[in-house]
């Protein structure tokens, strides 16, 4: 599916670098990188990438230089929020390049930021591309999934979650976004309110989308998980009673019947990391993936192995659960 | 997906009737039911199906007088060999409607029957409309959901799924079907060489397409499953070092090397029920779902909740893992 595509890569951080190493192993031709950090800029993009090799790419903070509608996918990985990434993405676009991104909500903006997602639609039907963002969660594991796994109910009543990510696996900035080893004060000051782990919400609704329901509400929260023994990791230490990570609920309502309910905990020294996911209804099926899918690795591969469908698929905004069901 | 969706059910044997049951329940409107067999010629669709109440369709084995452009669908369950189901499909899409099939050759028709697939592929097109097959196995369990499974994989060197169904729980014909109470010998006279459960080299031919791969031979075998403590159901009993059942086998190489190895163990008796994909390779990954999707129930659920699927897809010859990855 990646034979002889063109890609280029707007964004080069820590996600950003890997797909470039995975895009460049499946045989991906990188033609230009985007960037707007100074330690980036004027670098080829394979030493920037850690591929171990020059891939003959200049990062440059000028996006409309590489841009053009030559280029088969623009991957792109710059921050979380839409609002933010909307100018790199219309101009992606209306350069007539297909778009996959680790956006966290464009995964499916339709629910909290509808205008925006008209937009996208319409600015990508028009230059007749497509555009969709996706990654291990949101995107995978707590959404495509678990639509996949609705696939042989005859009725689903409601559908629950669990995601268990050992942070001490992770990278340094998860850990900390986390709260590994924080006071109990010190995360209630520095965490709750925080944006966390954005994109459950963008699953809830992913989710309902597909199943044709229409919620009522949305809800999110956070909590701490404390350490029930000592745990350290490579950057932080956590003593009993400490925090070790946090336990990140969102639900999806109808009438006050919760019809969607996912969970993600993110701790240091977690001993039972897995994605399980359970769906209530006729029949009910339960799914277990033991050690759970590890998000920093999969990210990329969910990206890269996407870029089939985005290239194959029908111009405008897309999602991941498009033409499961 | 399926609201206001108007229907033909074309075959009313056992799946054909849940077929019915699901859909109906699904708000599907049953327009129109082909059948030949002369106990069902004339009854109430709802009669044959046993929906507890009429539909206002008569079963009919003139299939030209139900089938026209109007209808959304046509759900056909009929038999497993593409080759005898042909007369029957080219018939539908010529009538300019889509179909889903549970036909069991006609999931990836494209290893075993490439003509074929060509033919109706053409057919399809020429008629603006859709063909694809489906079920639970083939067509989710051991093709679709494993495929699914290497999307956050960079890499992939081989596939393993394992399904064992309680064959105590399935109907009859499926008990006698896997050899249930007989002896080794007569299970080698009339189960060995029998085509057993159809599909596996379909769902082996699905994944190798799907993942790119050019296999060198895809073979199948089957082998008895001994009952190790007596075991009796509503039909047949094994007494230990009789047969309980079959274990089937597709393996797909590319010289030499095993890439994908489908098993699907059906006995009576089975304590350990379920379904487990593994996937090696970068990531390796694993997936259980303890207890399997039950055969008989889920297959309907598949056909019904893959309608919008094949409504919404490009004209032609159809399968599950298209636009996956």
């Amino acid at each position: 599916m990646t034979d002889q595509m063109t890609a280029v890569q707007y964004g080069v951080g820590p996600i950003g670098s890997r797909i470039v190493r995975a895009g460049h192993q499946q045989g991906i031709e990188f033609v230009g990188a985007i960037d707007i950090d100074p330690q980036k800029l004027g670098r080829d993009l394979g030493d920037v990438a850690g591929c171990n090799e020059s891939l003959d790419v200049t990062v440059t903070d000028d996006a409309s230089a590489v841009l053009g509608p030559d280029i088969d996918m623009v991957f792109h990985s710059t921050v979380s929020s839409l609002q933010m990434a909307m100018p790199q993405l219309r101009e992606c676009l209306e350069a007539g390049v297909d778009v996959i991104s680790t956006c966290e909500q464009l995964t499916f903006p339709q629910y909290r930021h509808p205008d925006l997602a008209t937009e996208l639609d319409q600015v990508a039907t028009t230059n007749e591309v497509s555009i969709m963002g996706t990654g291990i969660n949101p995107g995978y594991a707590m959404d495509f999934l678990p639509t996949v796994l609705t696939i042989p109910c005859h009725t689903v009543k409601s559908i629950e979650v669990l995601r268990v990510q050992n942070a001490s696996t992770r990278r340094e900035p998860l850990q900390r976004k986390v709260g590994a080893g924080l006071s109990l004060e010190a995360f209630e000051e520095q965490i709750v309110g925080q944006e966390g782990h954005v994109g459950l919400t963008e699953s809830v609704a992913m989710i309902a989308h597909a199943l044709g329901w229409t919620l009522d509400e949305i809800t999110e929260d956070v909590e701490p998980v404390i350490a029930e023994a000592p745990v350290r990791t490579d950057y932080f230490e956590a003593a009993v009673g400490e925090v070790a990570g946090m336990a990140q609920r969102g639900v999806g309502r109808i009438g006050g019947t919760t019809k969607v309910d996912l969970q993600i905990s993110q701790y240091i020294g977690a001993p039972d990391a897995r994605d399980v996911i359970q769906i209530h209804g006729d029949p009910s099926l339960m799914l277990e993936i033991p050690g759970g899918i590890h998000g920093d690795r999969a990210t990329p591969a969910v990206v890269v192995n996407s870029a089939g469908r985005v290239r194959g698929g029908t111009p405008g905004l897309l999602s991941m659960v498009d033409g499961l069901r």
